[in-house]
């Protein structure tokens, strides 16, 4: 079973790329909070394809639709289902497929669990798709979240070989996160954001695909939240950020770097300040024994590159067991680390929510 | 709440450094398994301290008495509890921690969620010490694993900036880890192990102490285990990985190093063998869309450097909330990589047995 | 959190009386499973309301519309989701209900807990409307365990002072559960289901209500399938059980009467019976310590008379915390029970299905 | 899976009649509550064996150890591990078991689901000798309750064909528990608690035993407690009290007899009392919709006859199938029922405080 994640704020995502609707279950939000759907709108809107020159043509409208769970917009305490109806489908293109999976793709994998069962069209249930209903939910806890005064914001990381800079880890802030949104291409760097760009727009002239890094904080976060062992923060965040498809990494605070150095380099010494106990750097990114310090959350996640290309790559028919050279048709993204920035504010947004909101 | 963790096969983790005892719950254990109890000494001997001079002197018998689940050495079905004593442990260390949180240890955190009740003695259960009873599971649950042909061993894969040999993602093979279980300290390149070695001594002189990378792999894994979502391999790996203190980041595949590149470099095409079909790379680390490839699952984590060193700190008083310098005191390691190695295993082998065993 | 059951096979039920929609979302189906729609349409015509003289004149079409998890009829492996339109809804009956809590509804304690954002049209989620799904969710799993050989069948034991007769609890099978099955009031003993028609008129006449029981059985379970202590079936099955709006109690077996024998009565002695082992009675219900024996799980639980009558009763403006009379408007059945037979069994099958479809 | 139970505070009993201890893991404890160890002493004492002629001539000293969770007696957030060691275990009884199952005990069931691997030594993990933990971590989570004013209680409402008196649903309070607990016999009119004792005397003077039923309230319980469909109030107890074994039956308020009422005498009419809502009956049991109505949650189980008797029953040898007359030796209880009057209420407490001490 995969569709569940939470223990006080549950989320249930449902859907395939090519079912009649994709969406989310979302229990135990609490009564009378006012949802704001323009604001979820806009926050699905930056997940959503077909922005710009770098992302598939590909249309999806993703509107929304509140099934119950409200009285107008306002949580009732019962379960909240969103739905997303499926249109704009071309499940032609995935025919061949079902017998010549696609590298780095589920396919074979899948086909392996399900005995071919599994619905092939679209990537079925293993869709990037299913980062909608995902964002829906942050959305919503997000809306909970900055009632609290918690903030989350994202940017890219890293594009292929080039870098943006890092969040300024013990000062980062929700200006920062304001900053961001206002832009196209959302990173700190715009210069370095051109460099990005470039990695992009050159894999994508080969018919190729790029992947990169994308960096998240949450601030405001009171000290305090999580628990060791298998259910602190980092469990928690890296169990919902490897929900989208395409991450294969995850780190915190200093994380691998961290593990190059000295402990007296990497430790964070305490500071009083304004009454409050701070620390002075933040290379444990926020977490110590599961539990929020009270500095911001920072994490980075690798994404790697689409895995659908346009070259010819070998694949083998499952059938036959002969090697067989494929070449994937359909609409892909070049790169899908743009649209994967609000999936993963969602991601830790549902978590945060699920300790906080209960 | 943080002790739980399994679906099938339930780990409770339960102790602190100082307590009376540590110990696991094991629930789900198939009935008329014979757990080899040399076995299990033999794996948690890996883990346990003072086994050389790169460890902290403190000796810890780390004796497992099986409370319950058996009948003789054979699983009845009935949840397994195993407990460990805890003897040799001088609180007395401890008592001026409470007030003066150790820089990057769990110590602020845990006072903050628990309002200063929590067990500040050794770590209380923040402490590395209850990756013992996560080894004795995991020990149990590797035993039952390699019954169906599946083995796990890990490596150091780095210790400040020296680094090992990566295993070969296609080939990595049982051989391999009997190769690196028979050195005193765990790698595939002696040489290089050397070096890494030399890292640990070099801090360990300063007073100091130096994080690291290990490498894990799981070979003989079935193809078409686990889910996508929020249940696949990914996440509960991760999920368990960070169960152990001090692990800031994980990566599958070719992880941080495979979002640089481009798809069609990343990609594994897949080719026909002996009848089955396999990829010709494995970059993917065994796992597509949360499901094993059939390929070895291939992982490494980021430890940081032990935060218990022997040089001067700043901290904060947190009842006067004046800044204080700070020296610990007591026995510690100047690197726990090393003792980690096990840790790793003994996670992943509760996670793939969680999915294969039931 | 209310809205999850299960462990290997999931559901999770959402909606409201008169939200856009209520359903279920069914997550762990087994890949591969041709899923007879119009068998559960069937099974779910059961429950339906306005079916005859005894039920509520409310006509729901409940036509299920399901939005993913299989391709055609087949299950694909993916979580599915189906959802039921929520149409003829009178909310404007239910105006007055916010301040004045319904006697034996559930408005009081709903309003308690939510501090008055609860869905009072048609008793939000609260309603037996949300039955619908669960019905559906248990006709799917029905039909898989049928496949199997297992079989549940209920029907109605008693309504009012008057009484069915009892499924024989040794020799219970399909045949038994078919016979019931064709009739419009369902029930063993005919002349006895006059009775217990006339007690529904009788009490409808009068603007009353009436309760009465359900008896059920599974046959065909095989022996050896549940668990001691929390997670045996009788833990399981009441739990589900009670998920059913009016459900007041539960026994297995013998139950409350066999509390008032002496063990050498109520004790089920084992003989061989063509090379297996049965008991000679069935006063365990099936199970014994939380495990199935083998013989026909049996079970009855208690339904409690309709809150909503038309009759005058005592209630309070929560608002001015004034005493004031209520009477109730509305469309109401005058019994549940009848209704509430599919449910029942629904119950049963998800709870069996969860052990045994995995 | 079976030793689990919570959501917020997780209980996870473990240990077999005859392993070397039995025991208890409690999750989610809040930090700083001092336990009361006399108290729960004396709670245990409660279910203790060997206390009067009623019961059986074993002696458990049944004296707990705790293991973690707590510095001195104060818990400090870890989780609370508390074992009880076995002694004065005789394994001999119970070897010729193996072969000819008990009628009425677990012998056979567990031996089908564990392929004959199962404890089977004093029933192993189906002893009701497991009911110690549970009691443990009952008493725990009933003085957690008792600072937050709610209290809990039960009495033995029946043995054989002989009644005590019913709780007054909407007065019961905290003074009849106390007067209940100064009894040896624990009734509400001790007239009737001779017939009841009459009952035992009788059974036990047959080599036979003789079931009951309990009636239990929890007093003070805040309005707003629960949730609908599958995790309100009567699931989650219903779910804990069928953990104890030979329960067979549970009902809220009215319960079985509610059934045979129309609604206009079953309904519990509201009234305004000093500015609270409450009903003026309380038919509901406290609990409408799953969620508490802030009266008195009341509750009946029904325990069957302790299964072990003396007197020659009917068996089967599994390997030879061939029919067997099986007399039981070793010590029993005539009657479980008294023993179990504070299991169930250790199970009320548990979920209650699941719900409310989080």
């Amino acid at each position: 079973m995969s569709c569940n994640f939470g223990n006080n704020i549950k989320i249930t995502v449902f859907g395939q790329s090519h079912s009649e609707a994709i969406g989310v279950v979302i229990d135990g939000l609490p009564a009378g909070f006012k949802i704001d759907t323009e604001k979820t709108a806009a926050f699905m809107a930056r997940r959503a394809p077909g922005q710009n020159d770098l992302s598939t043509p590909r249309k999806e409208a993703d509107e929304v639709k509140i099934l119950s769970g409200v009285v107008d917009t306002v949580t009732c305490g019962a379960p909240l289902c969103a739905i997303i109806e499926n249109t704009n489908t071309r499940s032609g293109d995935y025919d061949k497929l079902r017998l010549v999976p696609r590298p780095s793709h589920s396919d074979f994998a899948a086909m392996m669990k399900h005995g071919g069962f599994n619905d092939i069209r679209g990537g079925g249930n293993f869709s990037g798709r299913l980062t909608a209903p995902l964002c829906f939910a942050g959305a919503v806890c997000m809306q909970m979240l900055e009632e609290k005064g918690i903030h989350i914001g994202a940017h890219i990381a890293s594009i292929g070989m080039a870098n943006d800079e890092k969040f300024d880890p013990v000062n980062v802030n929700k200006a920062d996160f304001k900053k961001i949104l206002s832009k196209p291409f959302p990173v700190i760097n715009d210069k370095q954001g051109e460099l990005m760009r470039k990695e992009i727009y050159d894999a994508k002239a080969c018919g190729d695909s790029v992947g990169g890094t994308i960096e998240c904080a949450v601030v405001g976060m009171p000290a305090g939240i999580g628990d060791p062992i298998f259910d602190g923060l980092e469990n928690r965040i890296s169990a919902a950020v490897f929900g989208i498809p395409a991450v294969k990494g995850i780190e915190f605070g200093s994380g691998f770097e961290g593990s190059k150095l000295r402990g007296s380099r990497n430790n964070d010494g305490f500071t009083a300040e304004n009454g409050e106990t701070k620390t002075l750097t933040n290379n444990h990114g926020g977490i110590l024994g599961g539990i929020s310090s009270g500095m911001p959350v920072v994490f980075r996640c690798a994404i790697k590159p689409t895995p659908s290309i346009g070259m010819q790559q070998q694949s083998v028919n499952v059938e036959t067991l002969e090697n067989q050279e494929l070449v994937i048709g359909g609409r892909h993204d070049p790169c899908i680390v743009p649209r994967a920035v609000p999936c993963v504010e969602a991601a830790a947004a549902v978590v945060i929510a699920d300790y906080i909101c209960k």
